[in-house]
């Protein structure tokens, strides 16, 4: 069995649809147990519960909203214990080219950092998904790679 | 009267339209002369002529092509010499979430590193005009900030 | 008469040397006035009596430390106001490799996006001043770009 | 049996250097059967037959050399083709703060488009090795993460 985690933030309620559609595919696979949870009922020493964790925001300023931040700051009290566990990152922007890839970018490099592995995709978008407002159905496509 | 050099790659033809649409809108600048070439027909000596200098490239894996990153490797003879120039960047990619920000910001680090003076801009795309496929009235117009 | 601004996030000091390393330097150009302020003592609305603003961050996870994500966040509310003003990041890491230039980028990215213009440099540190620990000699050198 | 390739670039050997500590550390996986190769002695076909890819290059203007640059161009012949192998990077610079970073990070987001798996590492160097000029004790080091 597999342990999933979908953590996001969300203001406007967008990227809290993307996390619901992640945590939707991923409960597909069998034996996956998947838990979508908001920055606010996640702490950084339950993150070490997971086989596998994605993180979400909206792209404030090109990058992840301070609030998701503040987890991954503090998850360095358990830092090297989410080796090996598997990541990835989505987030939504206001705009194309408002910010969303670099945003998702900046949630891998601390995924990265903490030593997890990152499985890029061949096809879709490129470092993890994205929707330009609230999500089309190509951005809620992208949130279900196995579909 | 400011030199303007667009300076592009392209296969499709997507890019080139992007060239020529911020050529056109920085031809409106009064004083301004315009080139508009792509990188075959710019040496990294002729980058010293301009004043301003946006560079332009599809999105091939995140990033521009090779035959524009040949013609900033090759610039390192002149290097030091285009300090305080302005700078921009600009892309188009097959689709949303493709890599055209990374690539914008490839771009820009390059220019950066060469101590040329990037403006942001707080209205639009944020690093840089990105097109998703064949510019559309959107892009285009990102393609005029002043426009 | 230029008003500058060096905003600093810090927790062991680190970056806080560097800060005032460089509001030093900066105070040495004729007809500025220089202020150099943790995060805690700027608002985001005092951030637009500046003509230039250096923000700096030690690397966590590779990126700023979610107290001036805070401060970027918050500014939205004065979005279009920064505009053409003059912007600047630097960061401490812990080691070489560490993530400091990513961190000087991500705060370059928002800049941008708040419309501010980067000057880059041709020589030095390629992004911005960063430090391994304690600023060392070099460190501190890159602080004063123009000493 | 796992087959590794290290690709790199490199003019001056620093880069060269770093390939071959990768290559001495990755023959030591039992199993394991490594090519250290430079970029003019691998095609993109070539990537195929192996399990897991390091990529190298100096640092030039803040990302990879045009180089390596072509060779990842080129590999769109084989796209899809990738996915799953292993996937990491390493640069060397002139300077601390001298773009090593971003260029292990624009390697990184090409195999990644590639749907390689990345492994971040949580001790040593967050994207990849990285070395300042000649690599030093520190950096042969970080060339060989099991060691």
């Amino acid at each position: 069995m597999a342990k999933i985690l979908v953590c996001y933030y969300s203001r406007t309620g967008n990227t809290e649809k993307m996390a619901k559609a992640i945590g939707q595919a991923a409960g597909e696979v069998p034996g996956a147990e998947v838990d979508v949870l908001p920055v606010g009922k996640v702490g950084a020493g339950d993150l070490r519960e997971y086989d596998a964790i994605a993180m979400g925001s909206p792209t404030y300023y090109g990058s992840m909203a301070a609030e998701l931040k503040t987890l991954i700051d503090e998850s360095v009290a358990i830092h090297g214990q989410l080796e090996g566990k598997v990541g990835g990152a989505f987030s939504s922007s206001a705009n194309v080219g408002g910010g969303n890839e670099t945003t998702v970018m900046d949630i891998l490099k601390a995924l990265l950092i903490h030593g997890m592995v990152i499985p890029g995709m061949a096809r879709g978008d490129h470092y993890g998904p994205v929707a330009i407002g609230e999500p089309d159905d190509r951005a809620t496509a992208q949130c279900n790679p196995i579909g």
